[in-house]
């Protein structure tokens, strides 16, 4: 998909003549919303349905051509920018603006820009992009900060690949070992994977970084649920991000005839996985709060209409920033699924896939977000993040703060995601004014 | 695959003495189960699994290469015995040996050699080969008939490529249409697909075959039941086929992100079809009888673990003798269904897949077959058919028996699928006593 120089130069919000005279401004720096949007609707392009437009989504599945696309079109931009862009060992994108003080660590802020598949276009694309707006709107008011400043776009955030437990913020904050780039996904090794994209997957180990290698790390997104929207406030300051534990069931019974097999004799695989799928809502439901448990992938064996089902193997995934309250939930469904492979005369095996710890946002960037949105006039309030961010991975190593903008009828990992423009810009400029902000301390 | 001569000849049960010689009997006409079994063995290799073995089982699928490989191996066979086998513009297979009184109307008897993925090596195959062994021991006997004797290979009865309403049985008893053969499946046209079987789509009418077209219609076959086995009866006189009403069911919710996505507020469409599987249970259950139902395949989208489930497609099979007692297990399910999307904000389509009406085996043929058992001093009972049979589609044109030897704890459509060599050479035995019997009137 070939992009003119023309094409460019408009998506990257700069035109041929501005780049002759050297127009700037030298006032207090703002994201440019405008240029914000277009390269918003310009990433969709990579990964967009057949014959489709904005609104029928992407499907930037991480490793997928699409992918590596939309990524060169990112690593571009950052260039014109004047940025030195740089993939790390993992797939990550880097690239530094110095600071005055050239010994302080880094403030690092990004996101990511793959998708589920069928996802929308402001997941992890708006905090990517919202993060190379800051350095341009810094470059053009011709601002210093003391502190280097690093954007970043990280790979493979979505776990459709490999799992989320093997996303590359991941191993950034060192949950990684040689033997991870061996794992196998569609026909390829991750090594595979991390090469195509860039990476060096035989020097895995160098993309760790130290406890303390950035002094804050912020990541503007979209709220992905709806309390923003409904409630009229432009800012959420996240005060955490709940832990995401996923699992696998695998229930086997046994395959026969759907004619000549009568009702109470069969083993039927696929009434005990769906008898499995109803008691992960019973036991989310059965206690209050706010946690939330899904059966999101349920594959059927052998799959065809006169077959009763032999085997099922599906997906346990729950959410909670209590661990606590998330290991008693799971200890409920393995009782349901004992009781329901005895009725079922199946046998059902659950295994851990991979588990997020809860991560908390640091106190002192919570504050600095709120004085952000405060100098900006933009309404704020505190909540929990119910989606998993590479935001999560980045608390290991140091201070972490989130930035989250309303998202339209809380729709998000769907086309219909949607967050109005005036809200990407709010977003980006509280991202800009935070990063001032922790810049400060 | 290529089968050397000797091999041939000895699947063929033939070896180059006996043939040099000429050797043969001319007593009680008599199958031979040896040569049966190495046939049964020596098909199943066509669509083994990679490094398998005959309980491995099978996946011949309908136009499939196995299939066309598998068909070539009962060509030859047939050919080998003398018989000139053609092939029908619908891809069966159909051969003739003369009769002393060349008007009167053939007695057919057959079966069919495709398979569902990972099937047994017994559904089809001993009947399909059975027949050839009848003709080969009349032969040997040198015993004449009065009818002309017919053997069949259906194609395509499983159903598994265009659904079972498309059986090629179903085309000679007169159910198609030329637009049918516009149907797509795997990204081939059944046109494409029967003609790689050697059929001609073009005069797919030609097929039809009128009412009287046979004398009788004879099928052996194994139970598919666990019913003979356990009772320890030898053979199974089939009073009648079930009719098979298959549907599918399209659920349709709305897909969003699994983290951020209140349990309240979700429409999971996978909720609503884990209800649907069991109210579909439900619904047989509800009645006393024999009735049968089964969600037997089912697919998820977008089918990933962090995005709650926007849509499922599902197959709802329905089996019982009793035309009435179906629609009345239609119209419950359909009931429970509206209950289910009400209550689950989902919308829940159910749409006919195909429908076979039942159809009773012929009180003359069903004598002819228990007189031919005794004759063998074999135990037997009349019984119905809970599996669909292309003697289904006979029954339309004249009449039709069908016999039935037991199945190992009653596994079928599975690579367990078995039934004893002894069983399958006594079956073999039944019909042709029975064709002979059949032949007196």
């Amino acid at each position: 998909m070939p992009v003119t120089r023309r094409e460019f130069l408009a998506t990257a919000g700069l035109s041929a003549a501005a780049l002759a005279t050297g127009a700037s401004s030298s006032q207090t720096p703002q994201v440019d919303g405008g240029v914000l949007r277009t390269r918003i609707e310009s990433l969709s392009i990579f990964g967009r349905p057949t014959n489709g437009t904005f609104a029928d989504g992407v499907s930037r599945v991480a490793y997928s051509d699409a992918d590596v696309a939309g990524r060169k079109y990112v690593i571009d931009l950052m260039r014109a920018a004047g940025l030195e862009p740089r993939i790390d060992p993992a797939g990550n994108i880097f690239a530094k603006r110095a600071g005055s003080e050239p010994l302080l660590p880094p403030i690092l802020f990004g996101s990511h820009i793959d998708s589920v598949p069928s996802g929308g276009n402001f997941d992890g694309d708006l905090g990517s992009l919202g993060a190379l707006g800051v350095i341009e709107a810094l470059d053009r008011a011709k601002a210093a900060t003391r502190h280097p400043l690093e954007i970043v776009v990280w790979s493979a955030e979505e776990g459709v690949a490999f799992g989320r437990g093997l996303a590359a913020s991941r191993i950034v904050a060192g949950d990684v070992k040689p033997a991870d780039m061996d794992a196998v996904w569609n026909g390829m090794t991750r090594a595979d994977c991390v090469r195509k994209i860039g990476g060096n997957p035989a020097r895995i180990m160098d993309a760790v970084r130290p406890k303390g290698a950035h002094h804050a790390y912020l990541e503007l997104h979209i709220e992905q649920g709806g309390t923003l929207e409904r409630d009229k406030i432009s800012i959420g300051v996240v005060e955490g991000i709940v832990s995401i534990q996923r699992y696998t069931a695998i229930v086997t019974g046994f395959g026969n005839h759907a004619g000549t097999t009568p009702m109470a004799e069969r083993q039927d695989a696929l009434i005990a996985a769906s008898q499995l799928t109803l008691a992960v809502r019973e036991a989310i439901n059965a206690k209050p709060g706010r946690q939330v448990g899904t059966v999101g992938q349920l594959n059927v064996e052998p799959n065809a209409p006169n077959v009763i089902p032999g085997v099922v193997r599906m997906t346990i995934e729950l959410r909670d920033l209590s661990m606590d309250k998330l290991n008693g939930i799971l200890a409920d469904v393995r009782q349901r699924a004992s009781a329901i492979a005895a009725n079922t005369k199946t046998k059902i095996e659950i295994n851990e896939l991979s588990t997020n710890p809860p991560a908390l946002a640091t106190e002192d960037v919570q504050r600095a977000i709120e004085r952000a949105s405060k100098s900006l006039g933009l309404s704020n309030r505190r909540q929990p993040s119910g989606a998993g961010h590479d935001a999560q991975m980045m608390a290991q190593l140091g201070p972490m703060g989130m930035i989250f903008v309303p998202s339209v009828a809380g729709i998000s990992h769907s086309p219909r995601e949607l967050t109005k423009w005036e809200d990407c810009a709010n977003g980006a400029n509280v991202l800009l004014a935070a990063v001032l902000e922790m810049d400060k301390a």
